[in-house]
């Protein structure tokens, strides 16, 4: 009876004592003192305990039962039966940190986005209570499908503000984060079998998207200045696309970006053979040389819808991202994303109107800026320090995504499970490709890990390299000859 | 001090006397007696009317105020402000409240959700802060596709001890929004061309996401006990469907629930011609009179993919619903989420987490009660004062929606046209049904209504109907024949 002592009653307090007695209860379940399952001592003898009427506990035990904290079996009495304790923060975060810790993954250049670390959570909880103090009940209300018109008025701003684009508020359809905006645009255009074209490698939830309408999807051959024109000529002849999908700036997983010329060729190619772009910018905001131009301002031919993520590096848990859709497609696109989901949290698109109003988005963009040149300036020198002679690696004028072939016959995969043994992680190029071939390349991100760890990192990524290398003998091939840092 | 004589203290009670004051009090602002704006009378006076301590007063005003029952103003006193104190609140929800309002409609008998003035937004602040506070950043992380497992369980919980069903959490998938749901479902099962039976009439949203499919669809008679057994068997000979698609209990737009030999009756006719069955659970938890049981309940086949949506009844705007799904189908399911938008919010999982377990939504939910209950008489008293005579009124289980039906060749957008002159708004049937051909019936929700307004509301409309039938002297024919209250 001895953790039921720790309930003490106020005889005297306005509140009532089964009130007092089942807030004890609780307390005693919900931090696990009682366990699951347990069965609550007997109506007399608690009666006894605290020295009150039967009809007292008997009214406490009720409340338990009809809030869920406990379930009475017939004849045999009440048992607790809420859910342990899982609101200690140190635990549940703990749990959360240590998911690639627990594989022993001391160096993580797999993960893809970004480190929950970097996160603006002070400015982010300020931004939730003023919504939350300015809208009420209103922030939570369902919201028209197309999206919040403050934040498409703060989207049209950012746009011409950020990439010199018009975008008129009547062509933005807020989304449900980036793969969502893939996924409407595949369920508006695209029937069973049309074709599709993606970039070789490319996003693999791309081709999920794709697959999941039936879609025949053709490779283009992905090059440093962007695709292969000569391979998507062929193929246009052969087969042309009803999509083209396309991560013209720093793409995933390879970093390459489009040259000027090649997205002219591009949009010119999808006006005379009658296709649509998808252009994904998964991360356009984070360049080190010079500033990109989008894909879409190039676009004078209602061609190309555009998907800007902010989930990538802002919030994921968002779940927020917009598409600028040509005018006359637009109904097509917002019946879609109404039949999908109705709508987009009205309370995320008010935080985000408000990160865009109040700079606070700039603010946290320069910030990663810095952080991840750093982290890009660390990666290429320890590149230069480390990487077995004969492997070059390409430079990317902004992200945190690098692709490295190994020799040729040397596949990552089986670099993986090589660097898996010394605690490096990194993702073998396999998943990049429509039928997962084996693929002697691989994607290193910086995402994740801290910079400090980078060097160390690299250093024993190479070494496994090496050491498979000097087990095989391969011959090199590598994609890119740019010289480093 | 009249209205007052009606708050009876029972001093015996084990609930507390400032508790019965305060929910005497609630009542009276909830029904309109105390209206919004009026001050509520002093505290001395109020002591003595009651023959309670003043402490006991001052703690039923403070309780009116943090439940957003009441206002104090410094050295005025305490007012009235349920239901409407919005125009106190900033401009920006005015602009949102007065939307119906800029059209003329005074009685909005048209909503079909309910208004943001009843959701818990205190709670819902305390509740972010609460996980922001816990998590940090991996509050805003990218989720895990499935959901977030503590979520999960505190579903696992709320099912068992709320239907008393066991959902294994393996088989629990977190959605954003019911319409999701029904979304997900066709994406992994329906090919172009595949036929879904809906009943007739039925919820707009899912009659869209089949059709995005490209599925065929077929309307099956809606009966006030379930669907017309008949006619489905008559159409499962000629066609049988891939997919039925249902809203057992409380059904959107017409009130009406099955049977329970209705409920068996479709899960044996699923098995013998092999369809799934998508159960729309939108309303259940506002029952007035028994507790419903789910379709779900007499599954025992794998037939039916259960929906609730959380977002009905509580915070549409977090966007967040759960999908039970037949084990041998749940990695369908799994792809189809993934390829649509990779996961649901993670801070909406973690804030509805938080809610169930601290038992807020049971709180939230039994408030509601209460308030719909209210509205639910109100608006059958209604019926019967103003209806014109033949015209007769289904009294639902529970939920907010009425179905009744004009006489012969009276179109419900007649009647719409007619009653918006008045300020009234309804929905006219044609809405739901697959062609939006022209129906004689229409939906009457109150979501939205204050209690208060329901009688003149009711009224205005029935005078419409009323000189509708003058003037064309139509044929009655209801399609219900329950007593009124």
């Amino acid at each position: 009876m001895e953790k039921f002592e720790s309930i003490h009653l106020d005889k005297n307090s306005t509140e009532p004592l089964y009130i007092q007695i089942y807030k004890g209860f609780s307390n005693l379940i919900l931090s696990g003192q009682i366990k699951y399952g347990e069965k609550l001592p007997p109506i007399r003898l608690m009666a006894s305990f605290f020295d009150v009427n039967t009809v007292t506990i008997v009214n406490a035990y009720k409340k338990l039962q009809s809030d869920g904290f406990a379930k009475s079996k017939v004849g045999s009495g009440t048992y607790a039966c809420f859910l342990g304790d899982i609101s200690s923060k140190s635990k549940h975060s703990d749990k959360l940190v240590n998911t690639t810790k627990d594989k022993g993954i001391r160096f993580d250049f797999s993960a893809g986005s970004i480190s929950p670390d970097y996160f603006p959570v002070k400015e982010f909880k300020e931004i939730i209570n003023e919504v939350l103090d300015r809208d009420g009940g209103y922030a939570l209300e369902y919201q028209e499908s197309s999206g919040y018109q403050p934040l498409k008025e703060s989207i049209g701003h950012f746009m011409s503000v950020q990439h010199d684009i018009d975008v008129p508020l009547d062509e933005i359809q807020i989304i449900s984060g980036a793969q969502q905006g893939i996924d409407l645009i595949a369920k508006a255009f695209l029937n069973s079998g049309d074709t599709v074209y993606v970039e070789a490698p490319t996003y693999p939830g791309a081709i999920n998207a794709f697959k999941s309408r039936n879609a025949s999807i053709v490779e283009i051959n992905m090059e440093k200045d962007g695709v292969d024109l000569e391979d998507l000529k062929r193929n246009i002849k052969n087969n042309p696309p009803v999509l083209f999908y396309t991560m013209p700036i720093f793409q995933n997983p390879t970093g390459y970006s489009y040259s000027t010329e090649k997205k002219k060729e591009l949009i010119a190619l999808s006006c005379k053979y009658n296709f649509y772009i998808i252009e994904d910018d998964h991360i356009s905001d984070l360049y080190y040389t010079e500033k990109p131009s989008l894909l879409k301002a190039f676009d004078n031919s209602e061609k190309v819808f555009y998907i800007k993520s902010f989930s990538k590096l802002f919030l994921p848990g968002l779940r927020i991202a917009f598409l600028a859709v040509p005018r006359r497609h637009f109904n097509k696109i917002a019946l879609a994303k109404y039949s999908s989901d109705i709508s987009t949290s009205g309370l995320s698109q008010r935080i985000l109107d408000l990160f865009l109003r109040k700079s606070l988005w700039s603010m946290h963009i320069n910030r990663l800026q810095r952080i991840f040149y750093e982290k890009w300036q660390e990666t290429l020198k320890a590149f230069d320090k480390y990487m077995p002679s004969g492997i070059k690696c390409f430079a990317p004028g902004g992200g945190h995504f690098f692709w490295i072939a190994l020799p040729q016959d040397l596949y990552s995969s089986t670099l993986y499970h090589e660097a898996i043994k010394k605690g490096v992680s990194i993702v073998p190029g396999d998943l990049f490709f429509i039928n997962q071939k084996p693929s002697e390349s691989f994607r290193l991100s910086t995402a994740q890990i801290p910079t400090s760890d980078i060097d160390s990192g690299v250093k024993l990524l190479c070494e496994s390299i090496q050491s498979l290398i000097d087990n095989t003998g391969g011959v090199f091939r590598g994609p890119g000859d740019k010289p480093l840092l």
